[in-house]
């Protein structure tokens, strides 16, 4: 195991945290908050330990998908750690584990909060809040594959494959790095003409950017405590519209700027994602128009719900614990299906659903016609054997993991409701969940256990299980521990070989 | 498509049904009930209209899994109109959907009832109700062909792997005549050990045999309201062992009659089924323990809900609606694990979870070590990637199948536990559910689309799904009334194709 490179990487990352930490400071200035030097501490810190860690790249800076896991699993979980100083030591949020909480929720793009009101926390500190959202949603790795160059064949791509969500990493161009920097472009004019509309449309800068940072990474970390309600219809609309564009596969972008847009919509995982959208609004819309007085707000109030839980953004518009079973039952299976593969939000994701639903009509196919031979296809191309495994395994181990944790949850004695949504809003990187975890209530008043559960949740959502789980495994943590290991790559075994 | 083979296989159980019926009516002369001649005139009906259509055996027998499908899809619906009129003409049960839901309630063994109380019932049609359970547990086709040759190469097999649950179907010996006769065997025997053992206990017989007929079939209609609340602990604690053995694989009891005991006990599903039923056990009696006055209570409550529950059975001793919140998420993950494959439980099956827990382990093995050959195996033999494959189809269909359900009972305006949970209940055959489908409640209040939407799921779990479904098979559909299709197997693949 390459375990120079590891470090010499997680020195880098947390340089980034401590430069990107500048943010929030300037914020403090403008403001004039004082509260704001603890991001300048912080920021420092970060610098100086990392500048410290990656004076010099490795000799050796061959890795593999195993070493591209431990990196990104262990980077969230330091971002995570000392992006959570400033709340502790300013006394925004004076637990630790609760500031780690917001924080790995913030970083996670979940926006499930422990606060029970937001509005009271210092302007930087919610600048803060809804930035970690921005850098989480597109991947922190990927920010330092754009930034900077990696030597070493195959490694950045066991970074990206590591950290980039959906069954399969397609690189948009043969270079890692130039994909990389594809991404963040996409993504800074996106939420850029986001902040723009939202600022004509009537907000304060100041809420434009930190509504759009959480739209963009999908987050749903709000700066008022009934989180959208109280802006006008329009602005619902246009941050409804944003999270359903952030929603979906960054490729088809990829194809609409340097390909063409006919070849963007006629991606299936892009259509069924908008379809999903579709017919659940209009369902929701029927559903709650006799609770609403009328067509428009009903259909206001169902899109942007739904465009808000199938991207796993969380922001709310109304308390939908209200709304009747059908239509919270659709949100819940919105919250398992997730966004596009490639996109910034979690849950299952839409592409792995619609390979388990054409290989579960395949399977009628082999009862009707056995001699047949039977492939399945995606956007016209045949999905490989490896790839469906892929997809069935991880729904295997996503199943297994979100049973032990709702069991670990559940033992706390909060009713099954609120224990089966905690989970699941945290796993798939949501935020408000139903009952006492609602839109209209907060998770800081579950235990020290169960939130830590849930910060594991929401780490092991984000990054698709594997990368977290992995360094869990016995064998690669007595590996990873082990003192006087050789730097090189010892018993690495090339990507190439799966 | 063979559609006079299948016509006379309808013939063929639709008479042994007719049969059957001779035992409701002697229980009825018995207890000297005139409702007992319903049993005599539904019967005769059944006995005539399957002589009728059943005279000669076609000319051609063979035919394939499609048609083998459709023809345990078929039967199942037939068996459970007619086995329905008795209680409609009696008016025991006066709707006919209601009638309907509680006959494929009772065959299916699911066990869930639409009658507020069930002591005011007859003898006969309590006989009949529990009767169902005994029938439906082992199968009705595999009776047919216990009891009946048929010819043509592969058509035995292609029945019995459309009834027979799991992933997989072993024939215990070559000749799939002996294997449904030695099942039978067993079957028979078991359950006439448990009817013995309780009567000695002092259950009067009447009361032995219909609960034995529920713990076999893991079906669970009790005849009384409190279902077995109110029978003495010993008694419940030989209900609940009973129920353990029968959501053991039958091939288990095979190696320990006609080959090695310890063989039995290697079983790897049969070891994660027992620890399953030790670890539930102890951690609900450890949970129940501050509501209980003593440990013995508590485990005898706790063993004996575990046991209902993974054999989806059903029965209950307490309403463990009022356990908390963890004991019943315990045994709501119970409810989809279910029992051993090759056993009279419903459910996923403990051997579909164990092949994918054991999937989900060799992952992370592939991350580690990636050109490592991975096979996976149980029992000592390498399991096909076929096999595998078809458990994660079937995981998948279960899936849509489930939210499809979920979403359709809950447009009732029920509550999403109640919805979720019947959905639960019915489709893996388990019988009560919790909230207003509770161990203390009952599935009459329902309207009439959901009880639908529940015999549906019922009929589907209990056929694994696969069978059901193929029958709303547009293409099959048409092949199937097409009319005047040619007799023999047209474009016929045999089995040994897939």
């Amino acid at each position: 195991m390459n375990r120079r490179m590891i470090v010499y990487l997680l020195g880098r990352v947390l340089f980034i945290e401590g430069a990107l930490m500048l943010l929030p400071t300037l914020c403090a200035l403008i403001y004039r908050e004082r509260c704001g030097l603890w991001f300048v501490a912080v920021g420092a810190l970060c610098c100086l330990i990392g500048l410290a860690v990656s004076r010099r790249e490795p000799a050796d800076p061959v890795f593999y998908l195993k070493e591209g896991c431990i990196v990104t699993a262990l980077s969230w979980l330091l971002i995570s750690i000392f992006g959570a100083l400033p709340f502790v030591l300013s006394g925004a949020i004076p637990s630790f584990t609760d500031a780690l909480f917001e924080t790995v929720s913030g970083f996670t793009t979940t926006g499930a909060s422990i606060l029970p009101a937001v509005e009271p926390l210092p302007r930087c500190m919610l600048f803060w809040r809804s930035f970690t959202h921005w850098v989480g949603g597109m991947g922190v790795l990927v920010f330092l594959l754009a930034i900077m160059p990696i030597h070493g064949g195959g490694s950045h791509f066991n970074l990206m494959r590591a950290e980039s969500p959906g069954p399969s990493v397609g690189k948009l161009v043969p270079k890692v790095l130039s994909t990389a920097r594809i991404l963040y472009y996409i993504y800074i004019v996106l939420t850029a003409i986001n902040v723009a509309l939202l600022f004509i449309g009537g907000m304060p800068l100041f809420d434009a950017l930190t509504t759009a940072f959480g739209t963009a990474g999908t987050g749903g970390f709000g700066i008022k405590n009934d989180s959208l309600a109280s802006y006008g219809i329009h602005l619902q609309w246009i941050t409804g519209i944003f999270m359903m564009l952030f929603g979906i596969n960054f490729n088809a972008y990829f194809l609409v700027l340097y390909d063409s847009p006919k070849k963007a919509f006629k991606m299936e995982e892009v259509r069924a994602y908008l379809a999903v959208i579709l017919v659940s609004t209009v369902l929701i819309t029927l559903n709650i128009l006799p609770q609403v007085s009328d067509v428009f707000p009903a259909l206001t109030q169902a899109f942007f719900q739904v465009s808000s839980i199938i991207t796993t953004t969380g922001f709310s518009t109304v308390d939908f614990n209200a709304w009747p079973s059908f239509s919270k039952a659709i949100l819940v299976v919105l919250v398992f299906c997730g966004a596009c593969a490639g996109s910034t939000g979690g849950g299952i994701k839409v592409s792995r659903l619609l390979l388990l639903a054409k290989a579960s009509l395949n399977e009628f196919r082999a009862y009707l016609h056995p001699r047949s031979v039977r492939t399945i296809k995606l956007d016209g191309r045949a999905v490989e054997r490896e790839t469906l495994h892929s997809v069935y395994v991880f729904c295997a181990v996503y199943f297994f993991v979100f049973c032990g944790s709702t069991l670990l949850v559940l033992l706390e004695g909060v009713d099954l409701v609120t224990g089966f949504t905690a989970v699941a809003a945290t796993i798939n990187n949501i935020g408000p969940g139903l009952n006492a975890v609602g839109p209209a209530a907060n998770y800081g008043q579950l235990t020290i256990l169960t939130k830590y559960v849930l910060i594991f949740d929401m780490l092991a959502g984000r990054l698709e299980l594997f990368p977290l789980l992995l360094l869990l495994h016995p064998s690669l943590l007595k590996e990873l521990l082990r003192p006087g290991a050789s730097a090189s790559g010892k018993g690495g075994e090339s990507y190439a070989g799966r």
